[in-house]
């Protein structure tokens, strides 16, 4: 399986110290090896790193574990490949457009027969399930919204139904989507949520023998929300997200 | 104006040396320092790098410019803005998925009234006249092929077409574009290009005191075609491409 890191914030922020953690366990602390990816959003921009090596011993991975890009929407992913080969291609997160907006997409888990849904905007580059599913869900959404729906509840509501859909065929289903706008979470079987906000404290790496005091690196008003496969720190007390439920994360906050 | 790279390679092959005359040209030989990105083909997967920050100074671009990324086709950008704000989204070069291939584009010149030009299926993130070309362009292809048509020539006699189309409203259109088979160029006022084979021979940086000797970096089978702006190097024969005609390169030869 692999793993997934997300991060929804009300300021641009970075995401250094938990990507320092994600990383170890792409060879180091855990066999994600077979690649990674990230996906900044600044603004309605979006800049993307992926690389098929393992993270623990990538030097575009620890590029990005030591400089500081801030955003308020974070999406990533290790690698540990059960469908597809070990390649750039398959190496998530994908990225389309669609309505003028970046979405991208990252997925832990397996979904048979999800090759025999059709497609007909979106196709996939590679020969994943999870890049598959991803073009499903942006045909089902721009058949029934060819134009963005006006306020966040409709798609938000259509989001519920296209996961619950994919994931009721018998599938693992654990995937963070951004449309730019908002960070979506949805799980079958495993993703934590923490949120931090003043008072912030000490954070402490489960991965690495790194801590950091976010009262130095923040100011009185971030709400910083992080999500993962299994928590990242020890010392914090992080959440497991209902399953089968559609979170919408807006500036760190459930919307 | 900003300044264009290509490359097309019959094998996979790194543009570490004359990415950093070009990464130069963005703050230090010269004034491109409004952002830079470049592409990688690898297979039909495609990594990016963008960055809004001046190219010279750039970590990111540091990073790549030491670090041996190998590619068949490589398309780069730095920019120096003339339409639309200095910021991610309006970072060269820009991607696209279609037919279930990624295509890149990027642009140097200015294209007066494209915005005119409706949109179907594609559409911009950011407001530059360089996106909103792309998008229109693909959309062409699109209406015409929604499947990708066989051979290469249908495809290539299109985007002649379009290209002068696009350069025929009085705009600068010079550009470099592909499908992930194919590099195209297409110029109206600069572009440069230069093959380099066996016999392989030193090549000196124009824009710094750098000089490779090929020799010791190749095999006598390699064909390695580079487009610039302006000739990266002092030492090699650059030629001009012909204006308004549009070039396809495969494997380092014009198809």
């Amino acid at each position: 399986m692999c793993e997934l890191l997300g991060m929804s914030a009300n300021v641009p922020t970075d995401i250094c110290f938990s990507f320092s953690g994600l990383m170890r366990r792409g060879g180091h602390t855990s066999h994600h090896t077979d690649g990674w990816g990230i996906a900044f959003y600044e603004g309605s921009g979006c800049r993307t790193f992926h690389d098929p090596k393992p993270s623990a011993t990538s030097e575009i991975a620890k590029l990005i574990s030591n400089y500081s890009i801030k955003s308020k929407t974070v999406i990533s992913h290790i690698r540990k490949a059960t469908h597809g080969k070990v390649n750039l291609v398959n190496t998530h997160p994908f990225v389309r457009e669609m309505w003028g907006q970046n979405w991208v997409f990252a997925h832990n888990g397996k979904l048979p027969g999800i090759k025999k849904r059709k497609l007909e905007f979106f196709h996939p580059v590679g020969n994943t399930d999870s890049e598959h599913a991803f073009c499903w869900m942006l045909d089902q959404i721009r058949t029934r919204y060819p134009k963005p729906p006006r306020g966040r509840k409709a798609l938000s509501q259509l989001l519920q139904h296209l996961t619950d859909d994919l994931a009721g065929g018998g599938g693992i289903f654990n995937m963070l989507l951004s449309d730019s706008h908002n960070l979506y979470a949805y799980n079958t079987t495993k993703l934590f949520v923490l949120t931090r906000r003043a008072p912030f404290g000490e954070a402490h790496l489960i991965d690495d023998d790194l801590a950091i005091d976010f009262c130095e690196e923040t100011n009185t008003t971030d709400v910083v929300t992080v999500i993962a496969t299994t928590p990242l720190t020890n010392n914090e007390a992080w959440m497991a997200l209902a399953h089968n439920r559609l979170y919408t994360f807006q500036d760190g906050v459930i919307a």
